[in-house]
């Protein structure tokens, strides 16, 4: 099938028997080549088809990571990363085949240093175990993408959320990190401190290096107080517009929103059926206010003057904390409501993010190109960046609808790049977005990623094929 | 002379008579080796004694910037980029000799998107240039180290400053880089957008690289509203812990200050005597407080609170603009006024940065470390980051002054590495912390260092002999 979607490219070689012997030695029943097993390790969330892994090994420690690099060094044989399989960009798959190393089970907390505002937690650690467990430090971890991603997954994806325009990213959010580099050394890329001008930032090459440079295995964290007071609200708009210019009015007035989400009606009314929610079925903005009880009202006050002067309507209040979670996990779930809008549907979801005046332009663009389509489609994001989701719901084995969808998410990165924004606010490059690099930081950028690539993996083994496509020679 | 500080390292070549005359054609009266103009251009604020770069040129543009790598590359002679010649660790001295690219009259500021918050300006325009263009804009950029250093540079060793425990160091308000790299391409870095995950991030590669992997011709930067209210206030403590203390609280209960810097009693003394000022020579905490005027208001009655719980008295608020320019004015001379505080010496600053938790020890285990030093010192620093300065005031002619120097600021250094922290907050490595940075990193992380420099510099002419010693073979 001419797929539409890069194609495994078929330079893996079979999984040598002496690195099984090695490592079924060494783990035991924690590795596997059961096909069960493989298939579940050998697809995310986009819409790419399996592409599974030779075997997989759960580890549970960076010693126990140590080996697994060291056995496939020895044997030239890649390895995949895996925390809980929510990327959406083709990340895991095995397209060179390789070992899927599983840190799902290095979940352990192993330092909140409170009076200091950070925590240090194995990768496998999920950003809602992680904020379970500092729920009576009076702390929390703001960084929430949709899924409930493992801490190390979040910082290879340089994933963000629906609290960054306040706190930040994983870029912003990580202090320091552990890291198995693929010569086998363990090395610590910083120490705790909140800055540093010590060479040059390991820690941030890591984050967004999406398994490529070495295996993340412990991450360090920034924490914040839990706010005095939280409120969030709801409010309609007449167009998507006029919702999108009341956030980046509010942003260019500097007030200190924690979060500003947009949900396009077609999200609504998907997010209705599948939270059961009862949202007015339009343009939508959900806000939240994080500050004192006075700054939180204060806020709120000058948010709903700007919505009110753009017609916004039916500003709703949802103060009580269950009120707040069911609203916020209506809007982590939208990603999911869409699918189910359209049984038998994946996503494509687009991830451009733009400098936040263009962004009522970038989402009105987007909206025109998807008018065409042949298929449903839904926006919505974190418009408080400049970065919204388009989700297009094709269904993948109708070969038409995926080369529709392709050619119609590129026109939206096209129009996002003419606005000197980015393909990829969030999602990271994985498989699928690798000509969109080229495109967008043009090819001596590139090249200068590549030989970083060269300098830290030279024989090419950590999650090949991903991020950079092979140089034309 | 066995002098303490690491000598030039001799590995320099004379000039090659065909690079002199190829820069000379292209650049005229731009290209200098008149032995003032390379005097001028071979030390920085640092104790370091001079070592004068061949020659000197003076480029307009990023295109000039490249014709100067280009003809280096081809006679694989080193260059050294010069903002204003501000640094403190030595990053300019032409230890391998080389051309000094001098980026001062690249100083325009290209653009400002005040509806997207961002400005992008030529390398050599400083912070105070760039404010005062920003003044009418309703719009400022925070990061303000003690001189009036270029963009450039600061961004080239990661500079922060006062204004850093609210937002952010070079590291978080830096978008987009033009660099021109070893081998004479131009890359930007990324587009304006807020956040992205397209690979790996180059920006924050060349943030804190001094130099040593490419000339930054330009830089996009973040920029802020001006806060509806400012105020400042001054509080004295009966010591230096109580001062400290207040500070550790009032981040722990996440108060949005957006400055709050300490200064020892000699410091402020050295102040006094510098900036004609009157304030009490005690230990001393300045703060400065952006918000709504409620939120102000709140924010300094919470902070007053805290600093009476611990003895602070003689809270005094400096609410008038020209009081607050004086205030921060005399902080940021605090450097040249312990310098003027001793006739004829030069300072060694540390200038180390801990975990928040660990900074009242920090401060206090250095004081006893310079207590029994036969020279002066003064502490001050930016606590609310954990960093601060204890400037030796040494006379670099007086070698065993010099050695008792060294060996103080190592012992400093060696106490906030077995905290967790770093060798430096804001300064950089240069020539001066070669071996901190090995003590601090491991010898594993500054090995990836090292290949990535080997990768993006591979003739090692981009201000070769900083950040990092050659591998021992």
């Amino acid at each position: 099938m001419n797929h539409p979607f890069p194609a495994p490219d078929a330079l893996g070689r079979p999984l040598p028997a002496s690195l099984a012997e090695q490592l079924r030695q060494r783990f035991g029943d924690r590795f596997s080549t059961a096909q069960a097993v493989r298939d579940h390790h050998g697809r995310d969330e986009s819409p790419f088809p399996l592409v599974a892994p030779d075997a997989v090994v759960f580890a549970h420690t960076t010693e126990e990571v140590q080996a697994v690099v060291g056995a496939c060094r020895e044997h030239h044989f890649p390895l995949i990363p895996y925390g809980v399989g929510s990327s959406i960009e083709g990340h895991l798959l095995a397209v060179r085949g390789g070992i899927s190393v599983d840190l799902s089970q290095m979940n352990k907390v192993l330092a909140v240093h409170a009076e200091d505002l950070t925590a240090t937690v194995q990768a496998g650690v999920t950003r809602k175990q992680l904020n379970d467990e500092l729920r009576t430090s009076g702390l929390f971890f703001p960084i929430d993408p949709g899924a409930d991603a493992s801490l190390g997954g979040m910082t290879a994806t340089r994933a963000s959320g629906t609290n960054a325009v306040r706190y930040g990213t994983m870029r912003e959010n990580v202090l320091a990190l552990t890291v198995v580099t693929a010569d086998g050394k363990v090395v610590r890329t910083a120490g705790r401190a909140r800055k540093s001008s010590a060479g040059y930032d390991l820690t941030r090459l890591f984050v967004g290096s999406e398994g490529t440079l070495g295996v993340i295995t412990e991450v360090t964290v920034r924490l914040y107080p839990q706010p005095e007071a939280i409120s969030a609200a709801v409010v309609n708009f007449p167009t998507a517009k006029a919702a999108v210019d009341a956030v980046i009015q509010t942003i260019q007035l500097g007030v200190p929103i924690a979060r500003s989400e947009f949900l396009d009606a077609a999200t609504i009314r998907a997010i209705n059926a599948h939270s059961h929610t009862t949202l007015r079925e339009a343009p939508t903005l959900f806000f939240e206010f994080h500050g004192t009880e006075s700054g939180v009202q204060e806020q709120a006050a000058t948010v709903q003057a700007i919505t009110r002067d753009l017609g916004g309507q039916d500003f709703e209040w949802a103060t009580r904390p269950e009120d707040r979670t069911r609203l916020w996990n209506a809007r982590h779930h939208a990603y999911f409501a869409c699918l189910q809008a359209r049984p038998g549907s994946r996503a494509i979801s687009t991830d451009t993010c733009v400098p936040i005046s263009r962004l009522a332009d970038s989402i009105e663009g987007a909206r025109r190109i998807l008018d065409a389509a042949s298929f449903p489609s839904m926006i919505f994001g974190h418009v408080g960046d400049g970065n919204f989701h388009a989700v297009l719901m094709i269904k993948p084995e109708d070969e038409a609808e995926m080369q529709e969808g392709e050619r119609l998410n590129a026109d939206i990165v096209r129009l996002a790049l003419s606005m000197d924004g980015t393909c990829t606010g969030e999602h990271g490059i994985g498989l699928h977005k690798m000509d969109f690099l080229l495109e967008e930081a043009g090819d001596d950028a590139v090249d200068l990623m590549r030989r970083i690539k060269r300098a830290l993996d030279p024989d090419d083994i950590m999650n090949p094929g991903k991020i950079l496509r092979p140089a034309a020679s």
